[in-house]
């Protein structure tokens, strides 16, 4: 006889990480590769995830005076070329149009035609079309700040893709703003990290570190790049949003100049930030279990699923019955500002069987109803994220519910918060250091020390050659701490600065 | 002294209908073409009146038992290939993607490299992607039905653009469902296109013909095309909507094949439907008049503007507040399911300049506050669809104000149900169907009849060569006109089918 699995995903997270990753996506039917290279399908599930997700930050955008627009899919070439940094970014993972129109060729398949005069690029970014619009628009100081974001789709010539986390084409939100002065452009681009960080903590039960990014990892053409950086289960590093201090650079190249109050003419300071489906990725790898995925409540398409469990057609009746007035109550009420999300699921299938297909999915709460329950005027609960199996009786349930949704999305984020402490260590020798990230986990080779703090000198030479062979990166000098003196982990030398250090998607 | 002009709009519709409707879409800042040839920057107001429509019909399609999720952008040409009809429709419009980055190229510009080994295609539509994902997804009857809808962007590239009506890149929504009978297809096929002459009526404002297409006006790959039809005010008709039955065309050509319940192998019956961007279009030709943008309540991005008149800092304070209380109240009042969206004008402008501002971009209700109002406990209301404006008293405008925009919405229905009733005709001669398309308005020689209701065979080729010259199409066949026997206009032959002939957009 085959041996029993221990959990319903195989192989579990400490057995192989990369690969339990993708079966929880596989059970939870989130998403699946397609035939276009690079390119996800993404799932009814998890496309409900990526609405939820939209909706809660297209709200925090507009309160925050924001507007939506869209901008072309297609970019020139020369626009990418105006600013010397950013096509360096970008040029090398581009799809390129060439052409217009396919026309039969000589062995009767058809082949492109009609070649373009200028090839356009597929936006992998849209600072340069979004920037030529708005030197159109600004004349004045009047017409300043701008303040727009759109949703949209996005296309990097990714090598080597995984669901989510690196493909070919992603959808994301990029806003970009243009300000009269440097002061406001720095605002605008610190509260919108703060915007992030409050929704990743608030709604996706995600711990984040605040920080700004150092030279070697800026965005292309930017002055500053800020970012909230998360810690996955194999204590790896996820960089969740991003949100960039431009400067005068992409206003400089592309003109986006105006008469300032004083009547001289000057050049705007524009800011871009953007997240992307890559945050459900972080999603699935901070909370999910071997039984598969465990989605914060908030997020959650479904709050509640009702699984009515009878044998025979009396029965059915009146489970079914008690069920649909059970959903119409939950609906009736409240959680985070919205109606409870439930599910009755009528398929005809095993009860088991059904249970665990809404585990592996991450529902917070399983409601089981049978003729002993209804007898009792009571509910089975089940808990996703304690694994907790409760019977209860339904006013209090129902009494009770909002709680208890709210005390899920709380303890998946205290636990994701303890993780991340427990893994994230203030080293100050290199030695401790080399050794924090190469000493292996005795099951799993993937999971290695986690975050480390060290003081460090950003360019360093001997910094990039020691971080090379690890394959660390610095992910940020976090906003919250204060100058210290110590010493340079690398070079020996003083300074004051310090910046977490870790491995990352 | 110049001729101060009657309207806000120059030309008016008269005088010259295609550019007054370009000046509108100026005039209220709804888009403006890009520097990318064909595609078009939807700017903040036009996005916003596009949110509204996404979100009134999507809340249609999951009420009726749809999903979304997202399909790959680029499709590999052989995958359109496959449908010998379909790829003949779209390969003359493709936007064709050979390479997957930029180098520097000899003249020190960057030039595309990495060819790819098969060319990728931005959808123009999805069927091909979507089957082939289906095909993978379908095994048994028990699978059946997939009911997925999908928000994106396509690419079809069109030689003379319109903005919004015709652009190489838009915004749609595209549904694609699959059957395990015709029956249910057939069903599916007329229940979206019922949802979407439903939400034309009711929250457009947009009286519709239902219909079904001709043969040479069918999607490319379709049995049969059903549409809703719309009469513009230069009496063109406009498409506004399409839900296509596909039969087993596509599941053939992309074997999506299932185990039926009595164990034999079947094809898939599949349909697909959507709308776009170019709703927008029909919205500002429906009902917009020569002051510019008429927007129906239900999908104004705000329903009343509050500007707040003062001449000093006391009046100002006084003014503010009073303003401010009005928008609390307003926002507590529901209209169609949502609270009222309401705006305070507090721009330093001339009132007069600012009223106009809001005319051209058409708010439903404009309120002007000012002491003498105050005094009075009153508030000073105009109408944009009627030119009213009435001194009313605070609480009994407060009281009345989802009335109010109720019967905007009705009457921007009314009148244009009015308008294409008035232009539509039964011609039961040839001559009288020349004239009818050919006679000139004296002023304007856009304008010609409308509607021409007649009977006809499709595919008589006498009708080709007649409607060729008038540039007029069937635009469909009422689906709901009983059969009733008549004469082929075109061949003189008896028959029992109508068509609406009409120019059109």
């Amino acid at each position: 006889m085959a041996k029993q699995p221990k959990s319903a995903i195989t192989p579990t997270r400490e057995e192989d990480y990369p690969e339990w990753y993708q079966q929880v996506i596989k059970a939870a039917d989130l998403a699946e590769v397609s035939p276009v290279r690079g390119c996800m399908v993404i799932k009814p599930w998890g496309y409900a995830l990526w609405e939820n997700i939209q909706a809660a930050l297209d709200r925090r955008f507009k309160e925050t005076g924001h507007e939506n627009a869209y901008f072309p899919l297609l970019i020139p070439k020369s626009f990418l070329e105006k600013e010397a940094e950013h096509v360096d970014g970008f040029a090398k993972e581009c799809a390129v149009v060439t052409h217009h129109r396919l026309e039969p060729g000589p062995d009767g398949g058809l082949v492109p035609a009609g070649p373009l005069e200028e090839p356009l690029v597929i936006r992998p970014t849209s600072e340069t079309i979004i920037g030529a619009m708005y030197a159109k628009w600004v004349q004045s100081w009047r017409d300043l700040p701008i303040k727009i974001n759109q949703w949209a789709n996005v296309v990097r010539w990714e090598l080597r893709t995984r669901l989510f986390l690196r493909t070919t084409e992603f959808l994301w939100q990029e806003g970009h703003t243009a300000h009269a002065t440097s002061e406001e452009a720095w605002e605008e681009t610190r509260q919108m990290l703060d915007v992030y960080a409050e929704f990743a903590e608030n709604w996706m039960a995600l711990p984040v570190i605040k920080g700004e990014k150092t030279a070697g990892e800026r965005f292309p053409g930017a002055e500053s790049t800020l970012c909230i950086e998360a810690m996955m289960q194999d204590r790896k590093a996820l960089q969740a949003g991003t949100s960039h201090f431009l400067g005068q650079n992409f206003a400089k190249a592309q003109e986006i100049k105006f008469q300032n109050q004083a009547g001289e003419e000057a050049f705007a300071w524009t800011t871009s930030w953007g997240v992307s489906t890559r945050l459900i990725g972080a999603l699935i790898m901070a909370h999910s279990d071997d039984d598969g995925l465990v989605l914060p409540p908030k997020l959650a398409p479904k709050h509640v699923v009702i699984l009515p469990i009878y044998r025979d057609d009396e029965e059915k009746s009146l489970v079914l019955a008690y069920c649909e007035s059970l959903k119409q109550e939950l609906e009736s009420r409240q959680f985070s500002g919205a109606s409870i999300r439930v599910l009755i699921d009528l398929r005809d299938m095993r009860g088991g069987e059904k249970s665990w297909y809404h585990i592996k999915r991450g529902v917070p709460l399983r409601v089981e109803v049978g003729p002993k329950d209804i007898a009792k005027n009571g509910v089975f609960v089940g808990r996703r994220d304690t694994g907790e199996k409760t019977p209860q009786d339904r006013t209090a349930f129902l009494n009770g519910v909002a709680d208890t949704l709210e005390s899920i999305q709380k303890n998946l984020y205290v636990r994701a918060l303890a993780f991340r402490e427990s893994h994230t260590h203030t080293i100050t020798n290199l030695e401790a250091f080399k050794t924090f990230f190469t000493s292996k986990h005795e099951e799993s080779p993937e999971i290695h020390g986690g975050f480390a703090l060290c003081h460090f000198i950003d360019g360093e030479p001997a910094m990039d050659a020691v971080l090379k062979d690890l394959k660390v990166t610095p992910r940020c000098l976090p906003l919250n701490l204060q100058d210290e003196p110590g010493t340079c982990l690398f070079s020996g030398k003083p300074t004051n600065k310090r910046a977490i250090f870790a491995k990352a998607y």
